[in-house]
């Protein structure tokens, strides 16, 4: 059973409307929209709470299965046109399946972090492709779980919720207002707490013991961790480089140094 | 000496706008357009031939050291308001410098490749922030020249340009028709081809020793190498992965494959 709109002046689509676009109305609205088959798909099988879903004919016809999946799913259903359709969607080629979502809880869950895994620490992250991606490789290469600064780019824009390809769902994430208070804790916990950064003085990443628990933590694209948070950290690691351009990509970096830390691990049997 | 152009209707404006946006139109002219100043004084640093400069009063007091090497180094130099130059940016906050660049030539140069090196090839790429990704990466890292079918997107977009942060410039690189003569060459001069595949039944990247010259392929975005290029490589590698993820990311992927290769081989000193 579905409710038809058919104005776009209908006060659910402009609420879904504005959360597409707006990161401070989702905060306050705590709800995000996610679009596309695969994406609201991995949200119902993660447990996200589906406040709302919208689909167009077209959708129910490719994607029968999952409208009805969404539709049993969602707390309200709503079929639409194409065009009202253009208007939720943040793609060239939209699919016409969008599910108005609950944001999960990750705030102060630093206890709720696998006490005995390799974390990640991510402060500052402005671009939302470098956020969604990393979360993506996170995920991937079993990371145990992700803090991130507020300082980052919202977890819920619609890059980051497609680059991720769903992790932002899975992963454990905690979100810290900064990261010198939750280096301290993790290093009461026994993690080992190491401050990535571009100084060739540093431990090479390729020569560091990793042992558990401990986490790595990367900062901003443009200046790199905060000096208050590389004096927080236990050790400094670094990535070799042999080339000569300066740096790498942001979430290239982040992705090399999960790739060392799951490396090193006893348990990732590479 | 500068020229002053008043109107978007100028000639040399309307040529480097379409440069801009047509990969077409830069094939035709064997010319591209590059933005910004750090690109522009790469492009001037690494002996591109820079045909026309184009640049802003802003721009003028804001860098004037590398206003005053570019138009040296320019062949025609043009003074334009801020207004057209938004017209040539792809950029939100253009800086105002711009260069019309004649293309490198990367053809038929498998032969200037680095024959005791480790090289990468890349088959249909088609995201450009991937591909510039991957190409920053691989100088980041020392490969020793890339190797990319027609079938990837053009090398001279802006997104390319701008994500590979100038390494288009300075990184040798391949540009052919198909990938397998190219593999079958390189076996010839004693080249290691290895296809990177996602498939728990081929090697895994971290027990593979890697022995030099070696190169290493991945395929496209979606589909993968190819099936013809597969059985022309010598070898099939893959990435292990731990976590819940069925794949990396394209560049992430292969900024790992490139991370293996340069960490096993001697050179390294990693």
């Amino acid at each position: 059973m579905s409710e038809i709109i058919t104005s776009k002046e209908n006060p659910a689509v402009k609420h879904a409307a504005r959360l597409l676009k707006s990161a401070k109305f989702r905060r306050q609205e705590e709800a995000f929209l996610a679009e596309g088959v695969r994406l609201c798909r991995d949200a119902a099988y993660s447990g996200v709470r589906i406040l709302r879903m919208f689909y167009t004919e077209e959708a129910l016809e490719r994607y029968p299965k999952d409208v009805e999946l969404l539709r049993e799913k969602a707390e309200r259903a709503f079929l639409l046109s194409q065009q009202l359709a253009g208007g939720l969607s943040a793609t060239v080629t939209p699919q016409g399946i969008f599910c108005v979502c609950a944001m999960l809880d990750k705030t102060d869950c630093l206890d709720k972090m696998d006490a005995s895994g390799q974390l990640l620490g991510l402060e500052d992250i402005q671009d939302p492709s470098n956020l969604g991606t990393v979360l993506r490789t996170a995920e991937a290469l079993g990371i145990g779980g992700v803090i991130l600064t507020r300082g980052c780019c919202d977890i819920y824009s619609p890059k980051v919720l497609r680059g991720s390809m769903g992790a932002v769902f899975r992963l454990p994430m905690a979100l810290v207002e900064t990261m010198p208070p939750a280096v301290n804790a993790l290093e009461q916990k026994g993690f080992v707490t190491m401050a990535a950064v571009p100084d060739r003085e540093a431990e090479p990443i390729t020569q560091v013991l990793f042992s558990s628990p401990s986490i790595v933590l990367v900062g901003n694209e443009g200046n790199g961790l905060k000096p208050e948070t590389i004096r927080a950290c236990q050790r400094r690691v670094t990535i070799p480089m042999l080339g000569r351009a300066e740096s790498l990509n942001a979430s290239v970096a982040a992705s090399l140094l999960m790739w060392e830390m799951m490396r090193a691990s006893g348990e990732a049997a590479l």
